[in-house]
């Protein structure tokens, strides 16, 4: 702020004195004290109904508003949560914030959203802003394997829960979706249909869901007896439409025999998409495509996505809970929930062409 | 939080207590005055470079972190602002507010964002919550023509702007798309293709985008003398697909005659999609459908919509600006931003049948 309108913001505040505890307390009548307990709901029942009635009403005449600064300041606690996401224009976070500020809002906290874009020092800045801001806690979804950040704040006790994406410790408690399970229910439906060269575009090893997803299709393939070769893997450089389409590209150049992609989420699908449109390969007819995620509207794609279900505003809801357990008492034994996923069959996969 | 662990939780903290100012002035060897100085950004110029480093080192071993909300409190003032929309899950909104987080990081300003579900009990209940947390200004995208709490917070002169929507009353300050200029580009683009008879499925008729398109549509084709038959209109309770499928129903029920939808915006569209594909009409061979906004993905589907482009990250990044401009200087006049709209031309919108 420059110095001037500085001046003049603080000779208008001056001026319009918003009204004080002290003066609601002088207005009923009543030691501030008892206002203070009248209008705190966890101390309300500590005051007679009478006498709460009359505070309430001062409160409202004076137009007063408690000061949850103030208090924080006291307590050190803000009654927020910092949320931690790539990018809140990718369509899978907003179900997820969604669900973290519903589960917040009962017990009257808030969140503040930051987006990191996936860059390490951005994501530092954002966390020593949100921490010198007093959050309660952390729900982080940008985990990498190894994230020494989120390390850190584990090693202090601070109170963390991550978010679809896990760090390679056990030491932090996370809320993801049962991926092991959501990659075998895509691989035996393909091989329900009769897909026997399966590809993979694989989201980026240094995420637990790229690799986990992968390690439970090479898992998979095994069980089933079906051919598990590295040439039909194609790894991402990051969770996007275009690193899909790249993917794809390299395997379709090589000559790589399949009929059938499993990409590692509904992104990673949407360039595979783009790559066989191009090409002039008709998806299912040509080559069947399962996404990960069920993002909003791959129903309305052409054609219409097939694609493992995440319940993701249940992840957030489940993660509001979890943080609000380790705010109230940091000593809460480490624990993660694994929610389970389900197959949406829709038209992008159909038996291989003979 | 219950009582006893809320004893345990100032037991903790008081055993950690956390470095303060005051220590970090007597491990660098300074007066706190000059510490405070040092270490906030508008005033380090005034400390000596030497001086500077010292205590920025003494901060950085003790582990120090500014305590914005001690600052907060003697200036009322918490460097944030709430963000007030009706539901992040709505695409429409990621963007914009990504573009408000744009446009305040520079700032040093952070956002509270609130969903509101468009009842207007909650988004009170919300707004109260934000003020009494001490944000600088709202942005406000839930705004209907008639909207009592926004008419409120005017008269206070809280500072406010609103986006994408407005409200009846002139004296708020908005940054919206230009939709007068984006309804006709899309209705000369339809006429171009040869259509006379164009329906639109109308927003809701209390919010500005609703009422503003439908007034553009009748306006545009007067102009290019083509029917203006209210028997093609049917309006929408919601910006909602089920609301969008209910309105073409309708039109289609009582055999009204039409070859081309305007829809109210691309939620509407996927709306009439889902109609005209229960029914087995294809689009756009029996009907053209225009949606309004190019949210993400709208290029995938079937068919690919034909839609007018709003800048909802610039929206975004303009209001960021303009409520910054109102916190330093209320007295700022009141302006508001129209930003111009481009046609996307996909393949929802071709030809008429003969």
């Amino acid at each position: 702020m420059r110095y001037a309108t500085r001046l003049q913001f603080l000779r208008y505040f001056v001026v319009v004195r918003t009204a004080t505890l002290r003066d609601v307390a002088r207005h009923a009548g009543v030691h501030p004290g008892t206002a203070s307990r009248a209008l705190n709901p966890r101390t309300r029942r500590l005051v007679n109904d009478e006498t709460a009635e009359r505070v309430r009403e001062a409160a409202e005449q004076l137009g007063y508003r408690p000061n949850p600064i103030a208090r924080s300041l006291k307590t050190s606690r803000s009654a927020s949560v910092g949320v931690v996401i790539p990018d809140i224009t990718n369509p899978l976070f907003p179900p997820i914030v969604r669900g973290v500020e519903d589960g917040l809002y009962p017990a009257g906290y808030s969140a503040w959203i930051v987006n990191t874009d996936n860059d390490a020092e951005r994501e530092s800045a954002l966390v020593s802003s949100l921490r010198s801001r007093q959050v309660d806690g952390l729900i982080v979804a940008t985990a990498r394997l190894q994230h020494p950040l989120i390390e850190e704040l584990a090693a202090e006790n601070f109170p963390l829960v991550l978010v679809n994406r896990r760090i390679e410790s056990p030491s932090v408690p996370a809320v993801t979706g049962d991926d092991a399970r959501g990659v075998a229910l895509a691989i035996r439906h393909l091989a329900e249909l009769g897909h026997e060269r399966i590809a993979h575009v694989a989201g980026p090893p240094w995420t637990s869901t790229g690799r986990g997803r992968h390690r439970a299709y090479r898992e998979t393939l095994q069980e089933l007896g079906l051919p598990v070769d590295p040439g039909l893997v194609a790894g991402c450089e990051a969770w996007s439409e275009q690193e899909g389409a790249r993917a794809l590209s390299r395997l379709l150049a090589k000559k790589a025999r399949f009929t059938a992609v499993l990409a590692g989420n509904d992104l990673l699908a949407l360039g595979c998409y783009d790559v066989l449109n191009e090409r002039g390969l008709d998806c299912p007819a040509d080559m069947s495509v399962v996404g990960f995620n069920d993002m909003a509207f791959v129903d309305k794609l052409r054609p219409p996505l097939t694609t493992v279900r995440i319940p993701h505003h249940q992840i957030g809801a489940e993660a509001a809970r979890l943080l609000l357990d380790r705010v109230e008492n940091r000593d809460t034994p480490v624990k993660s929930i694994l929610l389970p996923l389900t197959l949406v069959e829709r038209q992008s996969a159909a038996p291989p062409a003979r």
